[in-house]
């Protein structure tokens, strides 16, 4: 029987995409609130001694994470064999250290919430930074899927004489791996953080790229603060407008009108957290990730 | 050294309360989330060699419950001794049961939840039905505070010639309870629940209670729909406007003026979550339960 491919609300396009690359079976589940604010889930496909997985990103993780437990725990209640989670956005992961006395390390917590409830996790390009590698937080095996790939081939496709600009010293590693596969020259800024919205960016020598297009690169794009102050310093450096690309769409309030007014030229977003930016999917890329670690029983009997 | 009480947003009044009861000190924690929607949590006191408790009502638990937990694990790693929580109301009592094929008993995992980051639970009337202890499904002792005292109380003293009714054969042996502690009459109707927000009620002989005021009482309020149907029957068959006692005020949605409208007469309901209906205080009953709760080591220490 083939693995059944479930959708949190709001997942279903990347589900249906999933389950058509791997040639899954859709299933169905219901997710919604009480009057008194309680999640109530129910799998409505049968599951019986069937590999499962849910999709789900995890923007906005809070206002998700219960019922994904529950519809995980729905899931194992109705004798799925196995639970994996796609989740292309994955949360928390900023958190990864006590940054002041009296703080917890959040990034730990959560991957104890979702290991104790999925067999496996695959995700796109979550952000490490202290914590190196998933499997020192996850106690599942995981699979990060990269968009370096894919946004290289955006760039190279899309945007003439482009010059990869990583937006700080922590990207400098990612947007070298882009300009590389993409065959383009890159250069990296740095940033000074003050606050939640507050980040300076330091001036760099842009001057002797002017005749070519900036595409800023970044994993997560949130209050977009970062892009908005390098937009700004750019449209005064260079003639065309900078072309700016995030792996992870969330866009915090109205940080996406801002950096358009900043400056911004085209605007792109890979299809992690679903977006009117979104230009680049992975779904092909995260289905390679969900082949490697559905359990080894199903790839035994899977053609 | 005392034990530091915390509380979650919200919660500021009833922390305050019981720190006086219990001579307690009040501690401070910062409890807000980043423009991504991640919740930010940290203990502001110094929580070493101390024991805490934290004090959140759990009312539309799923906006609060990461924030919560977070919060425990931080006062955790800020080195406290032990962590109760005191949850006045507490959720998802009312899935104790998998009602169809694909549900999953979401009070199980509710409670698993609390029971990992927690060392002792206090909280007031949880809505036992299927699941008749919550030592069932809570693996932390746990203490249950009785609100049928406190609204006898306030109905011996506030209500003339009252007669208590029970809006269905649930809450039965509760409305006597409390209508033997005030020492006055009581009857018992019958429902029927069609839906979320679809109850009928069927028609009881009031007629000979007509010089009485009929004081509708129930555990939890939260779309009224019982309380409504209950109203509108009893302002046909009495004289008097129905007085309505809640313990636990959700008010769904419009729930609060459509009982009003109804035909409703003084409305009012014990402080587990914060409503304009408040009347009746219970930080005394509460406090009793953390008294008998509180960890051996600290009792033997205090006076």
């Amino acid at each position: 029987m083939n693995p059944v491919i479930l959708a949190m609300p709001g997942n279903e396009r990347v589900a249906d995409a999933l389950a058509a690359v791997l040639s899954f079976d859709r299933g169905a589940a219901s997710v919604r609130r009480f009057p008194d604010g309680e999640s109530h889930v129910r799998v409505e496909s049968p599951l019986e001694h069937r590999h499962a997985l849910i999709v789900c990103t995890l923007d906005r993780p809070d206002d998700k994470l219960v019922a994904l437990l529950l519809l995980a725990s729905a899931a194992r209640d109705s004798g799925a064999r196995s639970i994996g989670l796609v989740a292309p956005y994955l949360a928390y992961m900023r958190q990864d250290h006590r940054f002041h006395p009296g703080e917890t390390i959040s990034t730990r917590h959560f991957a104890e919430w979702i290991s104790r409830r999925f067999d496996w996790l695959v995700t796109v390009d979550p952000h490490l930074h202290r914590i190196k590698e998933l499997s020192e937080v996850y106690t599942i095996p995981t699979r990060v899927v990269h968009a370096a790939d894919s946004i290289a081939r955006w760039v190279g496709s899309e945007v003439e004489r482009p010059l990869l600009v990583g937006p700080d010293e922590e990207s400098n590693q990612w947007v070298a791996d882009v300009a590389q596969r993409a065959g383009v020259p890159f250069t990296v800024l740095e940033k000074t953080r003050r606050g939640d919205r507050d980040v300076e960016v330091s001036v760099p020598d842009v001057a002797r790229w002017r005749s070519h297009t900036p595409v800023l690169v970044d994993d997560i794009v949130s209050t977009a603060r970062t892009m908005i102050e390098t937009v700004r310093h750019l449209r005064q450096a260079m003639t065309e407008p900078p072309v700016c690309v995030g792996v992870h769409a969330i866009f915090a309030g109205a940080a996406f009108d801002d950096l358009r007014r900043a400056g911004a030229g085209t605007i792109v977003s890979c299809d992690t957290i679903a977006h009117p930016s979104n230009r680049i999917e992975l779904s092909a890329a995260i289905a390679d990730g969900v082949r490697a670690l559905m359990p080894t029983s199903f790839r035994e009997i899977s053609p």
